[in-house]
Protein backbone atom coordinates (compact mmCIF):
# COMPACT_ATOMS: atom_id res chain seq x y z
CA UNK A 1 0.00 0.00 0.00
CA UNK A 2 1.65 3.19 -0.65
CA UNK A 3 2.13 6.04 2.05
CA UNK A 4 -0.86 8.08 1.73
CA UNK A 5 -2.94 5.43 2.00
CA UNK A 6 -1.16 3.41 4.56
CA UNK A 7 -1.00 6.37 6.68
CA UNK A 8 -5.04 6.66 6.97
CA UNK A 9 -5.13 2.76 7.15
CA UNK A 10 -2.92 3.51 10.55
CA UNK A 11 -4.65 6.40 11.67
CA UNK A 12 -8.15 4.78 11.21
CA UNK A 13 -6.73 1.93 13.05
CA UNK A 14 -5.90 3.58 15.65
CA UNK A 15 -9.81 5.59 15.69
CA UNK A 16 -10.98 2.23 15.84
CA UNK A 17 -8.61 0.78 18.65
CA UNK A 18 -9.05 3.78 20.85
CA UNK A 19 -12.87 3.09 20.77
CA UNK A 20 -12.92 -0.09 20.91
CA UNK A 21 -14.53 -0.66 17.72
CA UNK A 22 -12.31 -3.55 16.33
CA UNK A 23 -15.37 -5.85 17.31
CA UNK A 24 -17.87 -4.16 14.90
CA UNK A 25 -15.58 -3.99 12.49
CA UNK A 26 -15.77 -7.55 10.18
CA UNK A 27 -15.22 -7.33 6.63
CA UNK A 28 -18.83 -8.67 6.65
CA UNK A 29 -19.79 -5.30 8.32
CA UNK A 30 -17.77 -2.92 6.77
CA UNK A 31 -18.79 -3.88 3.29
CA UNK A 32 -22.01 -3.12 4.32
CA UNK A 33 -21.10 0.41 5.34
CA UNK A 34 -19.18 0.75 2.15
CA UNK A 35 -22.50 -0.23 0.25
CA UNK A 36 -24.12 2.54 2.28
CA UNK A 37 -21.86 5.13 1.85
CA UNK A 38 -21.78 4.43 -1.94
CA UNK A 39 -25.31 5.02 -1.61
CA UNK A 40 -25.30 8.04 0.41
CA UNK A 41 -22.83 9.44 -2.02
CA UNK A 42 -25.35 8.32 -5.18
CA UNK A 43 -28.16 9.86 -3.69
CA UNK A 44 -26.67 13.77 -4.35
CA UNK A 45 -27.12 12.35 -8.15
CA UNK A 46 -30.22 10.49 -8.17
CA UNK A 47 -32.68 13.18 -9.44
CA UNK A 48 -30.18 15.38 -11.29
CA UNK A 49 -29.72 15.42 -15.34
CA UNK A 50 -25.89 13.77 -16.25
CA UNK A 51 -25.33 17.34 -17.01
CA UNK A 52 -26.35 18.80 -13.97
CA UNK A 53 -23.56 16.38 -12.21
CA UNK A 54 -21.23 17.59 -14.67
CA UNK A 55 -21.53 20.90 -13.09
CA UNK A 56 -21.76 20.72 -9.62
CA UNK A 57 -21.83 24.17 -7.64
CA UNK A 58 -19.14 24.65 -5.15
CA UNK A 59 -21.14 23.74 -2.31
CA UNK A 60 -22.69 20.11 -3.61
CA UNK A 61 -18.87 19.43 -5.04
CA UNK A 62 -17.62 19.68 -0.83
CA UNK A 63 -21.15 17.75 -0.10
CA UNK A 64 -20.21 15.05 -2.23
CA UNK A 65 -16.91 15.37 -1.74
CA UNK A 66 -17.33 14.07 2.29
CA UNK A 67 -19.23 11.15 0.44
CA UNK A 68 -16.14 10.21 -1.36
CA UNK A 69 -14.08 10.41 2.12
CA UNK A 70 -16.70 8.12 3.44
CA UNK A 71 -16.72 5.64 0.95
CA UNK A 72 -12.44 5.31 1.05
CA UNK A 73 -12.25 5.50 4.68
CA UNK A 74 -14.58 2.13 4.55
CA UNK A 75 -12.42 0.53 1.73
CA UNK A 76 -8.95 1.08 3.46
CA UNK A 77 -10.51 -0.44 6.60
CA UNK A 78 -12.08 -3.39 4.44
CA UNK A 79 -8.67 -3.66 2.82
CA UNK A 80 -6.98 -3.85 6.08
CA UNK A 81 -9.21 -6.40 7.26
CA UNK A 82 -8.88 -8.35 4.20
CA UNK A 83 -4.72 -8.37 3.73
CA UNK A 84 -5.15 -6.88 0.55
CA UNK A 85 -3.35 -4.32 -1.30
CA UNK A 86 -6.14 -1.95 -3.22
CA UNK A 87 -3.65 -0.22 -5.06
CA UNK A 88 -1.99 -3.53 -6.23
CA UNK A 89 -5.21 -5.28 -7.19
CA UNK A 90 -6.28 -1.98 -8.39
CA UNK A 91 -3.33 -2.34 -11.11
CA UNK A 92 -3.98 -6.05 -11.92
CA UNK A 93 -8.06 -4.97 -12.67
CA UNK A 94 -7.05 -2.67 -14.99
CA UNK A 95 -4.80 -5.27 -16.82
CA UNK A 96 -7.69 -7.58 -17.41
CA UNK A 97 -9.59 -4.74 -18.64
CA UNK A 98 -7.30 -3.95 -21.14
CA UNK A 99 -7.54 -7.82 -22.62
CA UNK A 100 -11.35 -7.56 -21.95
CA UNK A 101 -11.93 -4.48 -23.59
CA UNK A 102 -9.60 -4.32 -26.81
CA UNK A 103 -10.03 -0.83 -28.03
CA UNK A 104 -10.68 -1.60 -31.68
CA UNK A 105 -14.11 -3.51 -30.24
CA UNK A 106 -15.09 -1.01 -26.99
CA UNK A 107 -14.05 2.14 -29.16
CA UNK A 108 -17.46 4.46 -28.26
CA UNK A 109 -19.37 1.44 -27.56
CA UNK A 110 -21.15 1.40 -23.98
CA UNK A 111 -23.09 -2.01 -24.81
CA UNK A 112 -20.03 -3.65 -24.90
CA UNK A 113 -18.81 -2.21 -21.59
CA UNK A 114 -22.14 -2.60 -19.89
CA UNK A 115 -22.38 -6.00 -20.88
CA UNK A 116 -19.71 -8.27 -21.43
CA UNK B 1 -3.77 13.18 -4.91
CA UNK B 2 -0.66 10.99 -3.60
CA UNK B 3 1.54 9.45 -7.03
CA UNK B 4 0.05 5.86 -6.37
CA UNK B 5 -3.73 7.20 -7.23
CA UNK B 6 -2.34 9.62 -9.81
CA UNK B 7 -0.90 7.58 -11.16
CA UNK B 8 -4.01 4.86 -11.94
CA UNK B 9 -6.10 8.20 -11.99
CA UNK B 10 -3.97 9.11 -15.13
CA UNK B 11 -4.19 5.44 -16.36
CA UNK B 12 -7.58 5.39 -16.24
CA UNK B 13 -7.85 8.38 -18.26
CA UNK B 14 -6.22 7.03 -20.53
CA UNK B 15 -8.43 3.71 -21.12
CA UNK B 16 -11.45 5.93 -21.23
CA UNK B 17 -10.15 7.95 -24.06
CA UNK B 18 -8.50 5.15 -25.94
CA UNK B 19 -12.06 3.86 -26.03
CA UNK B 20 -14.52 7.05 -26.47
CA UNK B 21 -15.59 5.86 -23.00
CA UNK B 22 -15.74 9.61 -21.46
CA UNK B 23 -19.17 10.27 -22.68
CA UNK B 24 -20.64 7.45 -20.52
CA UNK B 25 -18.25 9.01 -17.29
CA UNK B 26 -20.70 11.42 -15.96
CA UNK B 27 -20.42 11.73 -12.09
CA UNK B 28 -23.79 10.63 -11.77
CA UNK B 29 -22.79 7.36 -13.80
CA UNK B 30 -19.68 6.79 -12.01
CA UNK B 31 -21.63 6.96 -8.63
CA UNK B 32 -23.87 4.29 -10.15
CA UNK B 33 -21.05 1.98 -11.22
CA UNK B 34 -19.60 2.14 -7.50
CA UNK B 35 -22.73 1.02 -5.78
CA UNK B 36 -23.29 -1.64 -8.61
CA UNK B 37 -19.48 -2.49 -7.63
CA UNK B 38 -19.80 -1.84 -3.77
CA UNK B 39 -23.17 -4.48 -4.21
CA UNK B 40 -21.07 -6.85 -6.12
CA UNK B 41 -18.43 -6.74 -3.13
CA UNK B 42 -21.24 -7.43 -0.81
CA UNK B 43 -22.65 -10.41 -2.24
CA UNK B 44 -19.61 -12.39 -1.32
CA UNK B 45 -20.66 -11.48 2.52
CA UNK B 46 -24.55 -11.77 2.12
CA UNK B 47 -25.30 -15.52 3.77
CA UNK B 48 -21.90 -15.64 5.70
CA UNK B 49 -21.58 -15.15 9.44
CA UNK B 50 -19.30 -12.48 10.07
CA UNK B 51 -16.75 -14.96 11.90
CA UNK B 52 -16.31 -16.33 8.35
CA UNK B 53 -15.64 -12.95 7.03
CA UNK B 54 -12.75 -12.82 8.87
CA UNK B 55 -11.44 -15.67 7.97
CA UNK B 56 -11.65 -16.14 4.17
CA UNK B 57 -9.82 -18.83 1.92
CA UNK B 58 -7.20 -18.00 -0.39
CA UNK B 59 -9.23 -18.39 -3.20
CA UNK B 60 -12.15 -16.01 -1.81
CA UNK B 61 -10.01 -13.43 -0.92
CA UNK B 62 -8.69 -12.90 -4.24
CA UNK B 63 -12.19 -12.64 -5.74
CA UNK B 64 -13.43 -10.69 -3.00
CA UNK B 65 -9.95 -8.10 -3.39
CA UNK B 66 -11.15 -7.88 -7.15
CA UNK B 67 -14.04 -6.38 -6.06
CA UNK B 68 -12.13 -3.95 -3.61
CA UNK B 69 -10.35 -2.88 -6.57
CA UNK B 70 -13.23 -2.32 -8.84
CA UNK B 71 -14.94 -0.43 -5.90
CA UNK B 72 -11.29 2.17 -6.17
CA UNK B 73 -11.49 2.41 -9.89
CA UNK B 74 -14.65 4.17 -10.15
CA UNK B 75 -13.84 5.96 -6.65
CA UNK B 76 -11.20 7.30 -8.54
CA UNK B 77 -12.39 7.84 -11.42
CA UNK B 78 -15.26 9.47 -9.54
CA UNK B 79 -12.89 11.72 -7.58
CA UNK B 80 -10.91 12.97 -10.82
CA UNK B 81 -14.61 13.76 -12.36
CA UNK B 82 -15.22 15.52 -9.79
CA UNK B 83 -11.67 17.55 -9.27
CA UNK B 84 -11.97 15.91 -5.42
CA UNK B 85 -8.46 15.09 -4.11
CA UNK B 86 -9.83 11.85 -1.70
CA UNK B 87 -6.89 11.63 0.30
CA UNK B 88 -7.13 15.32 1.58
CA UNK B 89 -11.28 15.06 1.96
CA UNK B 90 -10.94 11.39 3.95
CA UNK B 91 -8.04 13.37 6.30
CA UNK B 92 -10.70 16.14 6.50
CA UNK B 93 -13.56 13.52 7.39
CA UNK B 94 -11.14 11.76 9.94
CA UNK B 95 -10.56 14.62 12.01
CA UNK B 96 -14.36 15.41 11.80
CA UNK B 97 -15.07 11.95 13.14
CA UNK B 98 -12.15 12.44 16.22
CA UNK B 99 -14.67 15.34 16.77
CA UNK B 100 -17.86 13.64 16.94
CA UNK B 101 -16.60 10.48 18.33
CA UNK B 102 -14.84 11.64 21.30
CA UNK B 103 -13.25 8.42 22.63
CA UNK B 104 -14.44 8.44 26.22
CA UNK B 105 -18.27 8.46 25.17
CA UNK B 106 -17.90 6.16 22.03
CA UNK B 107 -16.01 3.42 23.45
CA UNK B 108 -16.98 0.19 22.77
CA UNK B 109 -20.20 1.67 21.53
CA UNK B 110 -21.87 0.56 18.00
CA UNK B 111 -24.81 2.54 19.34
CA UNK B 112 -22.94 5.71 19.32
CA UNK B 113 -21.32 4.59 16.25
CA UNK B 114 -24.54 3.77 14.19
CA UNK B 115 -27.08 6.49 15.24
CA UNK B 116 -25.02 9.43 16.00
CA UNK C 1 -50.54 -8.08 3.76
CA UNK C 2 -52.82 -8.52 0.88
CA UNK C 3 -53.32 -11.95 -0.39
CA UNK C 4 -50.84 -11.55 -3.75
CA UNK C 5 -48.11 -11.01 -1.41
CA UNK C 6 -49.18 -12.65 1.39
CA UNK C 7 -49.30 -16.52 -0.99
CA UNK C 8 -45.77 -15.17 -1.81
CA UNK C 9 -44.40 -14.56 1.36
CA UNK C 10 -45.94 -18.51 2.05
CA UNK C 11 -44.10 -19.64 -0.73
CA UNK C 12 -41.44 -18.08 0.51
CA UNK C 13 -41.31 -19.49 4.08
CA UNK C 14 -42.10 -22.96 2.84
CA UNK C 15 -39.11 -22.39 0.25
CA UNK C 16 -36.90 -21.72 2.79
CA UNK C 17 -38.13 -24.27 5.34
CA UNK C 18 -37.55 -27.44 2.76
CA UNK C 19 -34.06 -25.84 2.18
CA UNK C 20 -33.55 -25.15 6.11
CA UNK C 21 -32.62 -22.00 5.05
CA UNK C 22 -34.18 -19.93 7.95
CA UNK C 23 -31.02 -19.99 9.40
CA UNK C 24 -29.24 -17.60 6.98
CA UNK C 25 -32.52 -15.39 7.22
CA UNK C 26 -31.94 -13.14 9.92
CA UNK C 27 -32.72 -9.72 8.83
CA UNK C 28 -29.27 -8.08 8.22
CA UNK C 29 -28.56 -10.83 6.16
CA UNK C 30 -32.03 -10.22 4.01
CA UNK C 31 -31.50 -6.36 3.83
CA UNK C 32 -27.40 -7.53 2.43
CA UNK C 33 -29.28 -9.35 0.03
CA UNK C 34 -31.60 -6.87 -1.18
CA UNK C 35 -28.88 -4.11 -1.77
CA UNK C 36 -26.92 -6.23 -3.92
CA UNK C 37 -30.35 -7.24 -5.56
CA UNK C 38 -30.98 -3.59 -5.91
CA UNK C 39 -27.07 -2.79 -7.35
CA UNK C 40 -27.90 -5.78 -9.73
CA UNK C 41 -31.39 -4.09 -11.00
CA UNK C 42 -29.19 -0.95 -11.44
CA UNK C 43 -26.63 -2.31 -13.40
CA UNK C 44 -28.94 -2.44 -16.19
CA UNK C 45 -29.11 1.00 -16.28
CA UNK C 46 -25.80 2.25 -15.24
CA UNK C 47 -24.44 3.65 -18.53
CA UNK C 48 -28.14 4.15 -19.99
CA UNK C 49 -29.03 7.33 -20.66
CA UNK C 50 -32.63 8.07 -18.88
CA UNK C 51 -34.33 7.85 -22.41
CA UNK C 52 -33.02 5.20 -23.12
CA UNK C 53 -33.64 3.80 -20.11
CA UNK C 54 -37.58 4.67 -21.18
CA UNK C 55 -37.27 2.92 -24.03
CA UNK C 56 -36.19 -1.01 -23.22
CA UNK C 57 -36.18 -3.77 -25.88
CA UNK C 58 -38.20 -6.61 -24.98
CA UNK C 59 -35.58 -9.17 -23.56
CA UNK C 60 -34.05 -6.15 -21.52
CA UNK C 61 -37.07 -5.63 -20.30
CA UNK C 62 -37.57 -9.08 -19.48
CA UNK C 63 -34.12 -8.98 -17.58
CA UNK C 64 -34.61 -6.38 -15.83
CA UNK C 65 -38.33 -7.30 -14.38
CA UNK C 66 -36.48 -10.57 -12.86
CA UNK C 67 -34.44 -8.51 -11.00
CA UNK C 68 -37.70 -6.26 -10.07
CA UNK C 69 -38.74 -9.68 -8.74
CA UNK C 70 -35.69 -10.56 -6.91
CA UNK C 71 -35.99 -7.25 -4.94
CA UNK C 72 -39.54 -8.02 -3.97
CA UNK C 73 -39.08 -11.31 -3.06
CA UNK C 74 -36.38 -9.89 -0.94
CA UNK C 75 -38.30 -7.40 0.60
CA UNK C 76 -41.06 -9.55 1.18
CA UNK C 77 -38.93 -12.08 3.45
CA UNK C 78 -37.43 -9.17 5.23
CA UNK C 79 -41.14 -7.46 5.57
CA UNK C 80 -42.51 -11.20 6.96
CA UNK C 81 -38.90 -11.41 9.64
CA UNK C 82 -39.64 -8.34 10.77
CA UNK C 83 -43.15 -8.64 11.16
CA UNK C 84 -44.04 -5.64 9.28
CA UNK C 85 -46.67 -5.32 6.71
CA UNK C 86 -45.24 -3.49 4.09
CA UNK C 87 -48.34 -2.55 2.41
CA UNK C 88 -50.00 -0.62 5.48
CA UNK C 89 -45.82 0.67 6.12
CA UNK C 90 -46.03 2.22 2.34
CA UNK C 91 -49.50 3.87 2.74
CA UNK C 92 -48.19 5.84 5.92
CA UNK C 93 -45.40 6.71 4.06
CA UNK C 94 -47.21 8.11 1.51
CA UNK C 95 -49.47 10.71 3.78
CA UNK C 96 -46.53 11.33 5.38
CA UNK C 97 -44.66 12.26 1.91
CA UNK C 98 -48.21 14.33 1.02
CA UNK C 99 -47.33 16.63 4.02
CA UNK C 100 -43.77 17.02 3.50
CA UNK C 101 -44.19 18.19 -0.03
CA UNK C 102 -47.14 19.97 -0.24
CA UNK C 103 -47.98 20.64 -4.32
CA UNK C 104 -47.86 24.26 -4.47
CA UNK C 105 -44.03 24.00 -3.86
CA UNK C 106 -42.75 20.71 -4.77
CA UNK C 107 -44.37 21.10 -8.23
CA UNK C 108 -41.83 20.60 -11.00
CA UNK C 109 -39.05 20.87 -8.50
CA UNK C 110 -36.60 18.17 -8.22
CA UNK C 111 -34.64 20.12 -5.21
CA UNK C 112 -37.63 20.13 -2.92
CA UNK C 113 -37.49 16.47 -3.89
CA UNK C 114 -34.00 15.82 -3.63
CA UNK C 115 -32.98 17.48 -0.52
CA UNK C 116 -35.58 18.10 2.23
CA UNK D 1 -51.22 -6.45 -10.59
CA UNK D 2 -52.93 -7.36 -7.72
CA UNK D 3 -55.68 -4.87 -6.12
CA UNK D 4 -53.62 -3.53 -3.15
CA UNK D 5 -50.52 -3.08 -5.38
CA UNK D 6 -52.32 -1.37 -8.37
CA UNK D 7 -54.01 1.10 -5.32
CA UNK D 8 -50.69 2.11 -4.11
CA UNK D 9 -49.36 2.37 -8.04
CA UNK D 10 -52.50 4.60 -9.09
CA UNK D 11 -51.71 7.06 -5.57
CA UNK D 12 -47.92 7.12 -6.37
CA UNK D 13 -48.83 7.96 -10.08
CA UNK D 14 -50.95 10.67 -9.57
CA UNK D 15 -48.61 11.88 -6.58
CA UNK D 16 -45.85 12.63 -9.10
CA UNK D 17 -48.25 14.08 -11.96
CA UNK D 18 -49.64 16.72 -9.01
CA UNK D 19 -46.06 18.12 -8.53
CA UNK D 20 -44.96 17.56 -12.12
CA UNK D 21 -42.33 14.55 -11.32
CA UNK D 22 -42.81 12.27 -13.97
CA UNK D 23 -40.05 14.15 -15.66
CA UNK D 24 -37.77 13.11 -13.03
CA UNK D 25 -39.01 9.08 -12.73
CA UNK D 26 -36.81 7.38 -15.45
CA UNK D 27 -36.14 3.90 -14.60
CA UNK D 28 -32.55 5.06 -14.50
CA UNK D 29 -33.27 7.41 -11.62
CA UNK D 30 -35.91 4.98 -10.18
CA UNK D 31 -33.51 2.60 -9.85
CA UNK D 32 -31.46 4.97 -7.94
CA UNK D 33 -33.62 5.94 -5.52
CA UNK D 34 -34.54 2.18 -4.95
CA UNK D 35 -31.15 1.18 -4.19
CA UNK D 36 -30.43 4.61 -2.28
CA UNK D 37 -32.90 3.40 -0.24
CA UNK D 38 -32.38 -0.18 -0.06
CA UNK D 39 -28.95 1.17 1.47
CA UNK D 40 -30.61 3.25 4.31
CA UNK D 41 -32.47 0.05 5.18
CA UNK D 42 -28.90 -1.57 5.45
CA UNK D 43 -27.85 1.19 7.54
CA UNK D 44 -30.24 -0.06 10.54
CA UNK D 45 -28.44 -3.21 10.50
CA UNK D 46 -24.44 -2.69 9.63
CA UNK D 47 -23.12 -2.66 13.29
CA UNK D 48 -25.48 -5.34 14.94
CA UNK D 49 -25.22 -8.58 15.24
CA UNK D 50 -27.46 -10.83 12.80
CA UNK D 51 -28.79 -11.90 16.35
CA UNK D 52 -29.61 -8.49 17.35
CA UNK D 53 -31.20 -8.04 13.83
CA UNK D 54 -33.87 -10.73 15.00
CA UNK D 55 -34.80 -8.80 18.19
CA UNK D 56 -35.50 -5.00 17.36
CA UNK D 57 -37.33 -2.73 19.65
CA UNK D 58 -40.36 -1.59 18.74
CA UNK D 59 -39.05 1.98 17.90
CA UNK D 60 -36.44 0.24 15.79
CA UNK D 61 -38.93 -1.52 14.10
CA UNK D 62 -40.52 1.54 12.91
CA UNK D 63 -37.99 3.04 11.94
CA UNK D 64 -36.99 -0.02 9.50
CA UNK D 65 -40.64 -0.31 8.42
CA UNK D 66 -40.72 2.84 7.40
CA UNK D 67 -37.27 2.22 4.93
CA UNK D 68 -39.12 -1.20 3.80
CA UNK D 69 -41.97 1.23 2.59
CA UNK D 70 -39.21 3.40 0.84
CA UNK D 71 -38.01 0.40 -1.22
CA UNK D 72 -41.74 -0.55 -2.08
CA UNK D 73 -42.74 2.56 -3.05
CA UNK D 74 -39.67 3.15 -5.49
CA UNK D 75 -40.13 -0.54 -6.66
CA UNK D 76 -43.85 -0.37 -7.75
CA UNK D 77 -42.82 2.57 -9.32
CA UNK D 78 -40.28 1.19 -11.41
CA UNK D 79 -42.14 -1.67 -12.16
CA UNK D 80 -45.01 0.63 -13.56
CA UNK D 81 -42.72 2.89 -15.57
CA UNK D 82 -41.65 -0.48 -16.84
CA UNK D 83 -44.54 -2.05 -17.65
CA UNK D 84 -43.59 -5.23 -15.30
CA UNK D 85 -46.28 -6.87 -12.89
CA UNK D 86 -43.92 -7.47 -9.99
CA UNK D 87 -46.02 -10.16 -8.51
CA UNK D 88 -45.90 -11.99 -12.11
CA UNK D 89 -42.27 -11.61 -12.53
CA UNK D 90 -41.49 -12.54 -8.44
CA UNK D 91 -43.68 -16.07 -9.20
CA UNK D 92 -41.88 -16.89 -12.31
CA UNK D 93 -38.38 -16.30 -10.62
CA UNK D 94 -39.91 -18.65 -7.45
CA UNK D 95 -40.42 -21.08 -10.31
CA UNK D 96 -36.83 -20.26 -11.19
CA UNK D 97 -35.00 -20.92 -7.99
CA UNK D 98 -37.17 -24.12 -7.24
CA UNK D 99 -35.61 -25.64 -10.50
CA UNK D 100 -31.69 -24.02 -9.40
CA UNK D 101 -31.75 -25.66 -5.78
CA UNK D 102 -33.64 -28.62 -5.46
CA UNK D 103 -34.01 -29.05 -1.64
CA UNK D 104 -31.58 -32.34 -1.45
CA UNK D 105 -28.91 -30.45 -2.91
CA UNK D 106 -29.78 -27.09 -1.38
CA UNK D 107 -30.38 -28.86 2.31
CA UNK D 108 -28.77 -26.68 4.75
CA UNK D 109 -26.10 -25.03 2.51
CA UNK D 110 -25.61 -21.39 2.22
CA UNK D 111 -22.62 -21.90 -0.25
CA UNK D 112 -24.98 -23.16 -2.81
CA UNK D 113 -27.10 -20.65 -2.47
CA UNK D 114 -23.98 -18.08 -2.14
CA UNK D 115 -22.57 -19.63 -5.49
CA UNK D 116 -24.36 -21.19 -7.58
Amino acid sequence: MPDSLRDLAQQLDQFAKERDWQQFHSPKNLASALVVEAGELLEHFQWSTEEQSRALSPEKREAVGAEVADVLLYLIQLAAALGVDPIAAAHAKLRLNELKYPVHEARGNSKKYNEP
